[in-house]
């Protein structure tokens, strides 16, 4: 099957602040053309004037199935006195709860342009499931919390029922993901990073999200976080580490040479006034920064539309520079830098020849980008997620004309107001 | 005619965190009801079963022809460099440029849910007609630049023709608009403000925008500009204040004390890094804040649905108090705080018996709002565009399931991009 989109406007993210006006050639799964107007042929033709192409968005940090918390026990709280609400209600949750959360959140992640995600949640054996249904990229953090005796009890109950769930979907890879270091045995970290290294996975997990995290490490440890992971050897397996709020130059420093890269969350770390990221330090100091959500329950939502909004927003205020970071930079993060720092880059985060197919078009004919002066500043600054009209994941049409094709929208909502409604009152 | 929306929940905005589900009805241009289900009858019924009513949002401050210049000479500069590359397009914009612009603007507004703006710019007659044909509420700037003379002149050549052009429209309303203590001598303010007073309008004026202005002000006025204003008189006339964001104690004792609103532009002046409104305090201080998007050239976008949840980020971030301001704070800002501060607060921001019906219908039935768990932070932070479903200006349907029906959207845009590609030829 070949499908050729003429006429498009192309964002590659290959090279900076770069545009091309021509066609996209999809056969199969992946990009067999992209470049000026072409006399290629294809089985489908799709004149798309006045749309703009663009890699879907990688968000590199969430936890999908936290959409059922969405607005709970909101805007109130810190990081502490949230989760200390937000870890009673996990405790409730039952496998049917968990999928019913993934898919409500996969509706909204394809709806605003998302392509693939990192996730960190139990029972990932249904996030696969709802991975597969949904047709979208997930990687798929198995979770550590406490200490060796439960790590190994996770690789050795968990892991096998995640990996049977995937089964061999191309799309889906199973990353470690120890929740934290407030929540993890230093020997946790290690097991994490050597199931990691030997299962072909990175190391997903928060890092520095507050200065109280930082505070405590220094007290329990005698050394920041960054120092702490590296002496335990983690950064030996790779790793993107969420947050990433407070780090130091000398923590920065130790990231850089062991090529780790940091996941903003801009939404998530105003709302629960855990600080604000200096990314463009970061990226002077040689860092890979790209861009996540968070849950749903921390942000309010899985729209990368909206975390790009406030990722410049934030930038640009808490430096008092204007543009500190670019509209192109802030796209880079969403885009290619995700792909980078889940170790995806030969496969997605570009669109040219010989990647997967994974493609969001963007119908700019309404009036929140008009006129399109600039395609970068009309994409983060104005663009409203009603624009992301059509988006193709490994040559799969996940959306088309903003209809979903593989999930139904109406049902999985539904299910879910009745799956929580259920909950709470258990 | 009478038109019954039943089933609805109604965050009727005239008590704190209050929201009913029941009818609302439409008579002619007025709510005749609001209030738990009835046995009314009326010539239409709809079931909005499933969709949130709350009052149109009133967008406080805008330049709303600035559309035309969206994402130009974009994310670079600082207030003063922006300008210096705004005037000289400025010059170049005829009327039916301006109309253009007013349109495109317009058919943003009504999508992302705004029922009144407050406007600043000139050839304000032709905001009177693009403000008639879309049926919205406008409160148009007579706008001041220079001295007493061009003052003059202003209200002698300029006003007749904007008051020509609304016509008896119930729905426009003129105000002076100087545009700041750096282009307008004092006289002209205390000018802008007599004929303010004499006219029936308010003063609405920007001021401290940044801190070099209010630096410049000290230095050649010997005060602050609140001071500067006050000793000038000015504040004997009803006024409200863009951006606002460097007052200090002194000057907000002052606004309180003459019931100046001060109008929060946070996309913009995170933009142009001016710096935060700390409305936390500006509130506890007693005065009336409300929201409103600046042009969509320093913006860029005039949609209130983003401005509320960056108004929301800034908030937590710059105190580092988690919900140092409610998403129904938030939601008071954009509607009542609005309505309030532009004096028009017995007619609109509230929906109860007797106000106008400027009516905003959201439709909750989407991934981003599920499960709705607090109807506020919903709205606030989850909500995307699309999900403003229906729009009602004093009765009358400005849109019904996302389609505009006083304006043409595709003609507008056609129309934007071939003007804006005109002016940059000349």
């Amino acid at each position: 099957m070949t499908t050729l989109i003429k006429n498009v406007t192309v964002i590659p993210m290959t090279r900076k602040e770069y545009f091309f006006k021509g066609d996209i050639l999809i056969k199969d799964e992946k990009i067999a053309y992209a470049g000026p107007a072409s006399d290629l042929t294809a089985d489908e033709v799709k004149d798309m004037t006045g749309f703009i192409a663009l890699p879907g968005f990688v968000n590199a940090h969430t936890h999908l199935a936290m959409t059922l918390m969405r607005n709970y026990k909101d805007s109130q709280s810190n990081l502490q006195e949230w989760l200390s609400e937000i870890f009673p209600i996990e405790d409730k949750l039952t496998d049917e709860d968990i999928y019913s959360g993934n898919l409500t959140g996969l509706v909204e992640m394809i709806k605003s342009g998302t392509t693939c995600f990192a996730d960190m949640y139990f029972s990932q054996w249904k996030t696969a499931e709802a991975v597969k249904k949904a047709g979208i990229r997930g990687v798929l953090g198995l979770t550590f919390f406490g200490d060796e005796k439960e790590s190994e009890r996770r690789i050795r109950e968990i892991y096998p029922r995640i990996l049977e769930a995937a089964g061999n979907d191309p799309l889906i890879r199973i990353d470690a993901a120890p929740h934290a270091i407030y929540t993890c045995t230093g020997s946790t970290y290690q097991a994490a990073a050597e199931f990691a290294k030997s299962h072909g996975g990175y190391v997903n997990t928060h890092l520095s999200e507050t200065a109280k995290e930082v505070e405590d490490c220094i007290a329990e440890h005698g050394m920041r976080p960054v120092e702490y992971l590296d002496e335990l050897g983690i950064f030996s397996s790779p790793c993107y580490l969420a947050h990433g709020v407070h780090f130091d130059d000398s923590e920065l420093t130790i990231l850089r040479k062991h090529g780790v890269s940091v996941v903003h969350n801009p939404s998530s770390n105003c709302k629960l006034a855990s600080g604000i990221c200096d990314i463009r330090h970061y990226r002077e100091m040689g860092i890979n920064v790209c861009l996540g959500t968070d849950g749903a329950s921390s942000n309010n939502n899985l729209s990368m539309v909206k975390e790009m909004r406030l990722a410049a927003m934030l930038a640009t205020i808490s430096t008092m520079k204007p543009a500190s970071t670019t509209p192109y930079e802030i796209l880079e993060m969403a885009t290619v830098n995700g792909a980078r720092a889940l170790g995806l880059d030969d496969r997605i985060g570009t669109i040219e020849e010989g990647k997967d197919a994974d493609i969001l078009l963007i119908n700019a004919a309404n009036a929140s980008m008009t006129p399109l002066n600039n395609i970068f500043s009309a994409i983060v600054f104005s663009m409203p997620e009603e624009a992301v009209d059509t988006l193709y994941c490994r040559g799969r049409l996940l959306m088309q004309g903003r209809k979903l094709l593989t999930l139904d929208e109406n049902e999985i909502i539904r299910n879910a107001k009745e799956k929580w409604e259920a909950l709470l009152k258990r």
